[in-house]
């Protein structure tokens, strides 16, 4: 029974996506958890030319079995299997990626590899309702906005991977019971799901605790959030429509490192298109920063349907947004500035803790000490913010200091191991424009550069597992302080 | 200092709105809890010309006293005062409304009119962002879309009680927290806000259970979800922007029992629009069913992007969608139907629990037996489908028989204390169609009419706070009996 419920689903995603068997293969993620191997089972007894791939993430001692079990299967059921593998661990490192943010960049950017190499038709992954609900809900927890409530889609293209290849999830409208029901009356011997420990325990604690506490209190509030996901994506689709026919309108230039919008095409816009545009040429110009956030964006209109005795403001994430007659001008700090707009220092000060160290034109250094160093670990992780970083001092003596570099000076940054580069070189390979960069503060314990201000704290005093005390530091420009030059 | 934060944030919102200290009063709703009451206090110190009113649910011993209470509060402060009264829980039975909805529906209708009465400026009411945010959970624990989503407005007109006096919040950024800090500051000294046992408990848990372990897994959830409610407000208000225009495109014609769409012109709308148009629709003929459910939306719009062999459905909430040529009409079923679509039955028939009877034009009538009288109680309360019944046969013995009404024969439509009707007077009053009268099946038990399908069960069979075991009654159209006619 659960049988033909989950096979017509399938079936009917599918058909409506491709009406006739495609020549092409479908690219199938296969974990060998239930959801991808009942869904394999159902791909292959519908006929459709498939490719199975798995990824081996490398985090867990017995990934390389589970290898060996999807072969296993993938023979038995006559399906070319692909295999790929990477350190998931180090790329999270590197990229200050949570782990289940780096598994999820690397496992796609494997997927849709093979899909170009195989000329697949689409790239099939197994997301279940109870998948999409643990989704919709922990954005909700984390704070979102239309886009983060609508979870995943069942079809995606354009993708954040692909142009051309489709990404579907064809078992998105079926349980993770329903799905267990179907491997059990199949006969299908699933891998169990071992998840990893960092942001999935997020994940594990609403799935086990938080959901089932939900459902008591509200009985069917699983189906009805998966429908308001549903509900919410049809809104979202609408709104993104509307938001790049604004775009074209009030644009008039959009270049790596700025945005200029026709001051008054942009006003004219309702709110809801207003907050969009802000968040789009965001992401033009710091496109690792995926959320423009909430206060970023009301910080940006504030300035822009206020008075306008002030001109420019520090957006944050490295970004100044300004008036200049009938333009609104979004620009990041490398973009081509007068040099008195740089954060720049002369003499060597000290930087207390808690406190702060004036800079020129109008920066200021900030220093406060946090107790909780697990909690400050997760807020680092998910920082995008160039002018933001907390370190551990260790066994290192305060006080700290901010100064400009020294000849000939090395730093280590954060992710590349320990590795040490020239600042001088580090600079350029930053594109920290040549005539800001003998000024450039650089913020030092005991003689070793701590953090260079505008881009990532030193390996020595990366937070750790172990760290207890940090010291939060932030670059930010007084209120005002553009006005003046 | 809250102190401040508090009165510099009230004062901006009624700034925004009232540039300068207006004429006409404000009329502020006054329970006497903290939140009223702080607001009380700062609307005296900005000046506002004020009105204050206090509306007594009669719902507790004390509401007596507490109306006392505010009455020597706005004495004290020299505020005018007017109170109101009325039996909320007479007025839930009547109107099969929770205690919640019906004491809202009574406060704002006397809010309102007060204010009419004193050509207000504005009705103020004290809801806070904890109060947002349990209404903005509660909405998605229930079920809801985008609308559902954005909680409570900051400023609403129209709004459902007036064209022209705008509802104002202007405590709804500012938390429980600080306006109980603000009252202790400033010595006021609110009354124990005692809300009541029935849907009130449901809230009651969120926010002392689920509200608190929500913030304790993603720390400062509360602030953000205010924050995503705030964004959902401004997608909103543009969607339904989008929808009036797209209602006046595609509707040919809209009267109190049918609306038709031009179905081009309908197909040609992106989802999100269609959607809410049908709603619309369905909101035009049945004002009461608040909430045209997820299904029934779905259905509709299977329907009319499905092959048109089928040329009518039942869409539920006694409404009935057809496609004729280009227009699509949805239509109540007390509209204009030929005779052969009506429910009838022309000789008594059993009606077996669980089991169905047949009735005439492929119309069924269905019975359930359901163990769990008090979850019966809320559906039953919360039902606005005249279609659905819940009864409790209490002493009396099946079976439930279905057969036409008799001559002269009597009726206790619930929501009267008990009161008897002739059935031919009710059928007439409910403009059940001449020609359908004497065919129109009654559910009945030991001789008494249980349910008259299409209308409220009868008082001695009201599920009650002691109701055990409840049978549920339906009556459906069987699917493609339409096509048949």
């Amino acid at each position: 029974l659960y049988n033909q419920v989950m096979f017509g689903y399938v079936r009917d995603v599918l058909l409506k996506q491709f009406p006739r068997l495609p020549d092409a293969p479908l690219l199938l993620g296969v974990s060998g958890g239930a959801d991808s191997l009942a869904l394999l089972d159902i791909l292959v007894r519908l006929r459709y030319p498939l490719v199975a791939a798995h990824f081996n993430h490398l985090l867990r001692p017995e990934a390389g079995e589970d290898a060996l079990a999807v072969k296993r299967v993938a023979a038995k059921m006559r399906v070319p299997l692909v295999l790929g593998a990477d350190d998931v661990a180090r790329h999270a490192r590197e990229f200050h990626l949570s782990i289940e943010e780096a598994a999820r960049e690397l496992r796609y950017r494997f997927l849709f590899e093979q899909a170009e190499k195989h000329k697949a038709a689409a790239v099939l992954v197994a997301h279940n309702a109870d998948d999409q609900v643990e989704t919709v809900l922990m954005h909700l927890l984390r704070g979102a906005g239309l886009d983060g409530l609508t979870g995943m889609s069942l079809y995606a293209l354009p993708n954040p991977w692909s142009e051309t290849i489709p990404l579907i999830r064809p078992v998105l409208g079926i349980w993770r019971s329903e799905i267990n029901a179907y491997c059990l009356e199949r006969s299908l011997h699933p891998l169990t799901d071992a998840t990893n420990a960092d942001t999935a325990f997020f994940r594990n604690r609403l799935r086990h605790e938080l959901i089932p506490e939900l459902d008591a209190c509200a009985p069917g509030f699983r189906r009805r959030l998966h429908q308001t996901a549903d509900l919410l994506a049809a809104d979202r689709a609408l709104l993104d429509d509307l938001t790049a026919a604004a775009w074209d309108t009030v644009t008039a230039e959009a270049r790596g490192d700025f945005v200029t919008f026709n001051r008054p095409d942009f006003t004219q816009q309702p709110l809801a298109l207003q907050r969009r545009l802000i968040r789009r040429a965001v992401t033009c110009l710091r496109p690792d920063a995926r959320d423009a956030d909430f206060a970023l964006v009301r910080r940006a209109l504030d300035f822009i349907s206020g008075p306008t005795r002030t001109r420019k403001i520090d957006l944050g994430l490295g970004l100044r947004l300004s008036i200049e007659g009938e333009t609104l001008l979004l620009a990041a700090w490398e973009a081509d500035l007068p040099a008195a707009d740089w954060p720049q220092i002369s003499e060597a000060a000290v930087l207390p803790v808690p406190g702060e160290a004036a800079l020129e034109n109008g920066w200021v250094l900030r220093a406060e000490a946090l107790p909780d160093g697990q909690g400050a670990l997760r807020t680092a992780r998910g920082n995008r913010d160039p002018y933001r970083a907390w370190i551990d001092l260790g066994d290192r003596q305060p006080p700290l200091k901010v100064r400009p570099r020294r000849p000939g000076e090395r730093f280590q940054p954060l992710g590349l191991g320990g590795h040490s580069l020239k600042v001088s070189d580090f600079m350029i390979n930053k594109k920290i424009p040549r005539r800001a960069r003998s000024g450039w503060p650089l913020v030092t314990a005991g003689g070793e550069i701590v953090w260079i201000p505008g881009h990532q704290p030193a390996h020595p005093f990366r937070l750790t597992e172990q760290t207890g005390q940090v010291i939060a530091l932030r670059l930010v420009r007084r209120a005002g302080a553009s006005e003046a030059t």
